[in-house]
């Protein structure tokens, strides 16, 4: 097979060492007990989903990025013969939302109302591959089913600043918030009709990019009425400037009764709650240029920016009306994710971790070597590895080497922190220097 | 969407609720715990592989089953274009012995050497459903790559058997190890010619289910020389009752020297040193009617059984030439293997775990419901719970319904211990009945 084919994984795809897989699994493990003392559970859908489901989802750009997968056997059979292009019936998900929204579907009466769920998986997107992006990744999702209240909102917030601190020792945190009812609300009160909507938010959402000149410009090119944009030119000072607050805006806006202005004393009952419980260091601010990308949200939408990191490591919103596409009633939804791989990446530089970590990159139980040569000494050594396992530490039998140096420096490079021989039916541990001391 | 496309996962696959994923998140600590302890360290590879690595690593049946990605873009219109069959180029892994392998000709420069691999996580088969099978599910494998020394087996065993202990409360264990020398040797000395022996081992490998008469009469079926088959029907006692040894075959064989009789003396060497060390109620018993199915054994193989357990619940063996295909040198191997699934199934049974649990299904923090109104109360309410928490309790905030009784007792049905109110700023927690008492 040798001369057949590359070692390397597909393209866009990677194999993970085990130093970065530890510091994954204590990050998993961090956030899971966060999440947990929340009252959240795990919950798992297949990789696996029909393409009708995956593809008719309303989740824009991800549609196009799905894996399919090859029918198989008579199926596979009838579509060849008859010419078809539909080749595929189901396809990797490309998100968790979509499987979620699916999988409370079909399991809502085994359930419980509401359902909070955690969500830590892969997901797969056959985008081109660049530069710290890949085709599989992980997606590490809370979501609260069933509940229309605010205290969601509330709860999401806190748990995930509270995680993003557990497990990333990020603790300078500002959560941005909005609401799509005030998106629209602005979008009205400037004049843009409601079929040209979208295309205003699209390019609002890339104020942080481009600033407002650039936005501006986008309106005019994609020929927006020139007093809408006018109206919104006016108003950018108030949506930028000073702190907004909701009811700020709303004066602003001379917002009136109705759904839309219900949207400002929600953010306001959510900021206040929020604030008053979020570790020091973090706050939540009302942010009327957060837009958003995702077509499926109704209501409230966050995003968390930490200190000192160019892009956001956290976002989320509310999807009211997801699930009654596939259920025929509508739930109330709402979500947050946590940019699980951006932030384990941000761990991995801290600690000087590359493809060969320098030093063990979480505190865990230290890792022994216990050297046996192989022959008569093995129950002797097999009872030895017992004891130290016993008081804790993480043993691994290695057949002593000619070369005992070089057996030692390897030790060290991968983070062993002892080796150990038998003397008289007894472990004698000594310390190993780490490979930077050594060298 | 609703009316296109049921909301049930794929066909042969599952959701899996939270009561079940509790089962399992603890079943996978228990056992990683373990593994952990005797110096293995968690490895992952993506979910697809090549079809050219899957397809052609010698994994038998498990080929045919692969699900199979089509190719994308520029790749799919050409192979469209022109006719080909050849729509696909990657595959979902149908085992992770086979990434393992893959894994390391890729990046064992950058590995421990010896690399001990735990591996959990998915994988995929489009096998025809059948009840308790399905077509995604967890395997959960430990490998040792590049030490030829029969202290891995030792290891192997002793870490499997207390993994299981551990995490499935199994103690009545019987290991059963073969060598895969053995087995050619006892073919060739019944004179079958070497040609001949997959299918002789392919009919042995039957003998637990259809007996000494079934597996004669498949032989004589299949044509296999007959004197061949009246030497084997000769050996069989000899290979089945009263418990024989490595020795005590190699006498009934008389099998002189060479690699072959050298696999007498390692198991005994194995054996004698696990039995020294295994947990009470395991034992090692030699077992020259173990042949196990994969083609790439080359050495020991081995299985465990558990009393009160049908088939067997772990399985494994060396396979000392598959890195070699892919890396151009040879490197020695050995893996066991726990069957997760089924086991994982056991315990549900056992704990009376069906779609809703009637308690909770591992000791955990208990789960309390603290009950809120939704409106002035939120700021003492989130006060409240995060002094529950701080006691280690895990706390959800609920917004109390209308008619409370119907709203405990679905707390209780999904486990939730205890709700609590708060009264003058503080929680007051009361017990919840489990289901069963309350009804």
């Amino acid at each position: 097979m040798a001369d057949k084919f590359s070692t390397a994984p597909p393209r866009g795809m990677r194999d993970i060492l085990p130093d970065e897989v530890e510091l994954r699994d204590v990050a998993t493990e961090r956030i899971l007990a966060v999440y947990r003392g929340y009252g959240f559970r795990r919950i798992e859908t297949p990789a696996l989903e029909s393409l009708t489901l995956l593809a008719g989802s309303d989740s824009g750009e991800n549609e196009k990025l799905i894996y399919k997968v090859l029918k198989r056997g008579e199926d596979l059979d009838a579509a060849l013969r008859s010419g078809s292009r539909e080749l595929a019936d189901l396809g990797l998900r490309f998100d968790l939302t979509v499987p979620l929204a699916r999988y409370y579907a079909e399991n809502h009466a085994r359930l419980p109302d509401p359902l909070k769920a955690i969500q830590i998986g892969p997901v797969w997107r056959a985008e081109r591959p660049q530069k710290g992006r890949y085709r599989q990744f992980t997606q590490c999702d809370i979501d609260v089913l069933g509940t229309a209240s605010a205290v969601v909102e509330v709860e999401l917030i806190l748990a995930t600043c509270e995680a993003l601190r557990a497990a990333f020792d990020l603790a300078d945190l500002t959560v941005r918030i909005n609401d799509r009812r005030i998106l629209t609300l602005i979008a009205g009160a400037c004049g843009f009709a409601g079929r040209d909507q979208g295309r205003f938010f699209i390019t609002f959402d890339k104020l942080d990019k481009i600033g407002a000149a650039g936005v501006l410009a986008e309106l005019r090119e994609a020929g927006h009425e020139a007093a809408a944009i006018a109206r919104f030119e006016g108003l950018l000072p108030d949506l930028q400037k000073g702190e907004p607050t909701p009811e700020s805006l709303r004066a602003s806006l001379g917002a009136g009764a109705g759904e839309a202005a219900a949207a400002f004393g929600w953010l306001t009952a959510i900021i206040q709650a929020a604030t008053g419980q979020l570790p020091a260091g973090a706050r939540v601010r009302f942010d009327p240029t957060l837009v958003r990308g995702m077509g499926y949200y109704t209501g409230t939408i966050f995003e968390i920016v930490a200190a000192d990191f160019p892009s956001s490591i956290a976002g989320g919103g509310r999807y009211d009306r997801m699930i009654g596409r596939l259920l025929g009633r509508e739930v109330p939804a709402c979500g947050f994710s946590i940019g699980f791989e951006r932030l384990v990446a941000l761990l991995g530089e801290r600690r000087g971790a590359g493809p060969v970590a320098a030093s063990p990159p979480v505190a865990q139980a230290p890792r022994i070597a216990l050297l046996v040569d192989g022959g008569a000494d093995l129950t002797a050594a097999l009872a030895a590895a017992r004891a130290l396992r016993a008081e804790g530490n993480l043993v691994s039998l290695e057949l002593r080497r000619k070369n005992l140096g070089k057996q030692l420096d390897d030790f060290a490079v991968h983070g062993v922190r002892g080796y150990a021989t038998v003397q008289d039916g007894r472990a004698v541990v000594k310390p190993l220097a780490g490979p930077r001391e050594r060298r």
